[in-house]
């Protein structure tokens, strides 16, 4: 799975302040993107550029300049303009997560790219043309004016966090399977229907409610043994007392 | 629900660089945060944080600056530390999708705080200790070196994806309390004690498991009802059965 992150291109359109090219290696380079083209920046190299780096000089020295956007995106079978204007609906418009998705999964196979526009204006309607789809990052609508190094951050940080569900403190486990998890859906429902709390002839969506809440959670294989125990010991309860 | 975000602090301790302060301000606002604390800053107010506020000189305005962190947590009811470096296991460690939740959870009803440490160091052992529990922003760990303004950048970003359920296709219904969830969960403990199925003597970290699971669902108060629910009838049914 590391393997695609190295397939992700981050590009940046005409960038004004050298810094913010720093900022973005940065932010890059803490989520495990190193592959940053740079279209017509207006200075660079820049020491303001290695300045905001701080350590991710080698993403800086390994940077691609081009002239175009076009040479940028030159071998990509995806690429993703990251937006916050509201364009005509010729493209479609995801939010950073499912980009993320979207991105690792092409990035398996081929080179991708998220493309970010200039400080003031952002990528123009031409600019945007050129890209597959559109990504937003939800704002503050009345001040939605992220810095640059921002959205890099924001957009590669979705992609760190999906791309690597084993570095994340939340999953220590592995996933329950498909059947594992129905077969506690159903345990659940007899234990239920058992025990008076749901009427099989009036069930009021109570078993779809209790999957809209476990699949939110994404089950693990030991947590499912524990709830399938908890429901198995409040059985043996019932029989017992 | 979009009140949550104005009882969220975030603390930012012994800042060197003011413009680092600007920057934060100006990811602060990007997202619905308005509510600055400064600890002890190196230096404030300065022109540096203002030029890289960049429109967030609002945030600025309004920055409480304190002496201690003691003063900056003053009248709050969680406090989280934001650290990349390992401690000991006093603490939860919790990812920053996580500690939205849990944020977003407490400030319905009382006032939050996000506290983050120096530049070089990060936060102390002693300021940590102060915290209700540790976030960590999940990195690259060959270079996890988040720009301070990038890792408010982060948490604030998921504290308005979090916040922003009519953007979410999963939010149905509104959000338990603290309160509720700790009922629920004392509620489960009792039984699973009662049934054999936690020996008290012996608890081999079911509840911890139990809470890692539930917390990454974020509960609805409805389901909070109807897990509560099922208890009480698997109680009741071991009482008559």
């Amino acid at each position: 799975m590391k393997r695609g992150l190295e397939n992700i291109r981050v590009v940046l359109c005409r960038t004004s302040h050298p810094g913010n090219i720093g900022a973005a290696a940065r932010a890059m380079k803490t989520m495990g993107l190193s592959r940053l083209h740079l279209v017509s920046p207006k200075y660079f190299p820049h020491s303001d550029a290695t300045a905001r780096a701080s350590g991710a000089e080698d993403i800086l020295d390994q940077a691609v300049v081009s002239a175009t956007l076009d040479q940028a995106l030159e071998g990509t079978v995806l690429a993703v303009a990251v937006t916050a204007r509201r364009r005509d609906l010729s493209h479609e418009v995801h939010d950073p997560r499912e980009t993320a998705g979207m991105l690792l999964g092409e990035a398996e196979s081929g080179e991708v790219a998220l493309v970010f526009g200039t400080e003031m204006s952002g990528l123009t309607t031409e600019e945007v043309g050129k890209c597959t789809l559109i990504s937003t990052i939800p704002a503050n609508p009345v001040y939605s004016s992220l810095n640059l190094a921002s959205a890099v951050q924001i957009m590669a940080y979705e992609l760190w966090t999906a791309n690597a569900p084993e570095k994340n403190s939340v999953r220590e486990g592995e996933l329950a399977t498909f059947e594992e998890i129905e077969h506690f859906y159903r345990h659940l429902e007899e234990t239920m229907i058992r025990t008076g709390f749901l009427d099989p002839e009036e069930p009021k969506r109570l078993m779809q409610r209790m999957r809209r809440l476990f699949s939110r959670s994404r089950l693990e294989k030991n947590e499912i043994n524990i709830l399938r125990g908890i429901l198995s010991s409040l059985e043996n309860g019932a029989r017992h007392v």
